[in-house]
């Protein structure tokens, strides 16, 4: 199936920082053939679907580089309390009703809002991690999955169990828009000798861990008290970052973790929405981006965000290390987008293949209408897109070459069968917990 | 004209909190006649429309308590660099070679988005203040407006003079949508003797003054070496405060500024995005608010935000603080809510009218579709609006009982004239300028 986009404001996010101003992207089955002018078009392409990109920009999709798309369940539930009130006496308690098939639905709301909000690829870390799996395969967006590790405990080898299950049956699968990683929970939830049998997991399955670091301070003192270390210290001590990392969190570090971080290519996803919400502080994002570590975002999940946007998590990033360094020079706005599309990428592992516009890589294509007053006067399409641009933009997502929403609308999921399941467990949760 | 909004989930922001599920609003005229179930409609009353409400929310409309319209000449141009240089170099070159009749086009372009955001009332403080009020009556939009005033200089009693004749041609019109103020800008472009003129004036309309108050460390830096106070305790020994005021920004504030402010019972405008992303700093909301000073929540223009969104900026305010003070506790959704509407109302000296949807109040209502993944599963719907909410979920919006957004389409305005005329306007001033 070949497909053309027309007369489209094409923002490639290449590493030259290309733009074509009435641009053709020609796409071959999962791959883009071509990006460029009308006359440059291969000769002998024929489309068998030409989308009019006119008034539309056409970008990257975006990449969320941290989230757990099944918590979607606690959206909206227990807000504005302490963390560890909301987790033990609010989260925790229901997670544990949870059942396998629960995880698809929920699963696929997150997808459903990731996709109305142009994200096209996800890193995931939970558990029931294949359905979620399977509701990446059925709506057609693309994931890094990693089932969540925590131990030792009576069932924390089944859980490593089912990471390399999930690598066995999904690594590589659903036209290759699904990989898996190794998802050691945190250090505080994972012993020293549990994030080692991680770790010779990762190194066996040859893919890359997923963690939470650093994400509050008071992890960072009983990090300190307990082993004489800060987090990043403690899993450098014990050979964490021998093995590819992607970090999420990373909000309270010392200079030397920065250091180590960059030493060891560590992947970071920064997450500032979920980290504001939740009262955790604000990730030193300048200090570690002038460092030259690559930093990437993500929403965390819609329990402690409430929104799963990257466009907003752009935003934040964008303003928020303005503001605390009283600054307006941080953070401009094509280096935010670079987190939410190239870096994303990056951070994932799989910039060969997607977070830029470019020939040869996978057709995973945004189309955002800036037929809009908050798109006027015609300006530069990043600056307006970071500070004024919203989820409600986006018009059309590809994934791999295929349309998965059209004008708006979704067109490989069923949105209101979504809310009934969606409602149906939340209901069964609730009342099985005795909360209604 | 007598409208009926019906099985709508009813969120009044009245002072009792009050919400009601399966709610009717009926609506005569301007003013809303009825809320509550639909047993308690008045017997008689029969609409001449009716909206259905399934799936939506009824709010009050949310408050813009700071923004300069016509200004969105200047979204997206020149970002990320410092203030001063963005203001002489890039702005104040430009704004000299605007016309009156481009403040009208550049206010709608304004207003058009403010709508379309669900904002039902703003307030302004610029030049050619006329056309702006013009389009706010032509739109159906409520608005605030007040000559922005710098002296003394040639042209300065000039400014008050305007001011006055705004006052006499607008004050109380566009059935009732228009109020006028005095905007002497900021003590750093006011001498006191002007800032004198200014409170005479106000004092003899019987109207607030709207002014900028200590919004960067560089105007509290001057304003102790110039008189020996803050910006704060300076404009309190002049007698500023005996007079209503409206106080954009509010950043830099000494424990002293928060009771004078509080003391004087002066309404404070805060502008979370614009602050931040001017690199101007991060207002002491918990400080302000927990001395009982009345908060509203303002964009700014879409110059420095460079969007002009309160539900962005309810979500910013609710966010930074807890990050801040690592405390989630701080500002909950239900109170960044209250900024947006029943606080900016009161902020306006409005809150008689506006503000709440009350028996005996004006029809300033939005609707917002929840039939969204990011507002499910069901839960708080104040929680999910401010957490999760966005501008494209605004449908529909009311003032004064007139429908002037429905279905997301403004009926009021031809945006692509506003479009085509607005980038009219920029390619002249830009070419004059020799910027193109």
């Amino acid at each position: 199936m070949k497909k053309l986009i027309q007369n489209v404001h094409v923002v490639t996010m290449d590493c030259y920082g290309r733009e074509y101003v009435d641009g053709y992207v020609a796409i071959d089955g999962d791959t883009i053939l071509y990006i460029g002018c009308k006359e440059g078009i291969p000769s002998g392409f024929k489309a068998d679907r030409t989308l009019d990109g006119k008034g539309k920009l056409a970008l990257p999709g975006f990449v969320n580089a941290h989230t757990h798309s099944a918590m979607s369940l606690f959206r909206g539930y227990a807000n504005d309390i302490p963390l560890i009130e909301w987790l033990s006496n609010a989260i925790w308690p229901l997670e544990d009703r949870m059942k396998p098939k629960d995880a698809y639905w929920l699963s696929m709301l997150s997808i459903a809002e990731m996709i109305r909000s142009g994200i096209t690829t996800f890193a995931d870390m939970y558990m029931f991690m294949d359905q979620t799996a399977k509701a990446v395969a059925d709506s057609g967006i693309r994931a890094v999955l990693a089932r969540g590790l925590q131990g030792p405990d009576a069932n924390s080898d089944e859980r490593l169990l089912e990471n390399r299950r999930l690598w066995e049956q999904w690594h590589g699968q659903a036209d290759g828009r699904i990989k898996v990683m190794v998802g050691p929970h945190a250090l505080y939830t994972c012993s020293s000798d549990y994030l080692i049998k991680c770790m010779d997991l990762a190194q066996e399955l040859g893919v890359e861990l997923h963690i939470h670091i650093a994400e509050t301070s008071s992890e960072v003192k009983e990090c300190n008290a307990k082993y004489g270390f800060s987090p990043v210290q403690y899993l450098n001590n014990i050979g964490l970052f021998r093995h590819p990392v992607l970090a999420a969190h990373c909000v309270h570090l010392i200079q030397e973790d920065i250091e180590i971080l960059k030493f060891n290519n560590v992947q970071v996803a920064h997450c500032p929405a979920s980290n504001l919400k939740l009262g955790s502080g604000i990730a030193p994002i300048k200090g570690l981006i002038d460092s030259g570590i690559n930093v990437a975002l993500g929403t965390d999940s819609a329990a402690s965000n409430n929104s799963l946007s990257i466009m907003r998590e752009m935003g934040l990033t964008a303003l928020i290390n303005k503001g605390i360094y009283e600054d307006p020079t941080i953070i401009p706005a094509r280096q935010a987008l670079n987190m939410g599309t190239s870096d994303g990428a990056k951070a994932l592992g799989w910039d060969d293949e997607i977070g830029s516009l470019e020939i040869g890589k996978k057709a995973d294509i945004i189309l955002i209408n800036r037929n809009l007053p908050h798109y006027n006067p015609i300006g530069d399409p990043i600056v307006h897109l970071v500070y004024s641009g919203r989820d409600g933009d986006v018009d059309t997502v590809l994934v791999n070459g295929q349309i998965i929403m059209e004008d708006g609308r979704i067109t490989t999921i069923d949105l209101n069968r979504v809310y009934y399941e969606v409602e149906r467990i939340r209901q069964r949760i609730m009342s099985d917990s005795g909360k209604i």
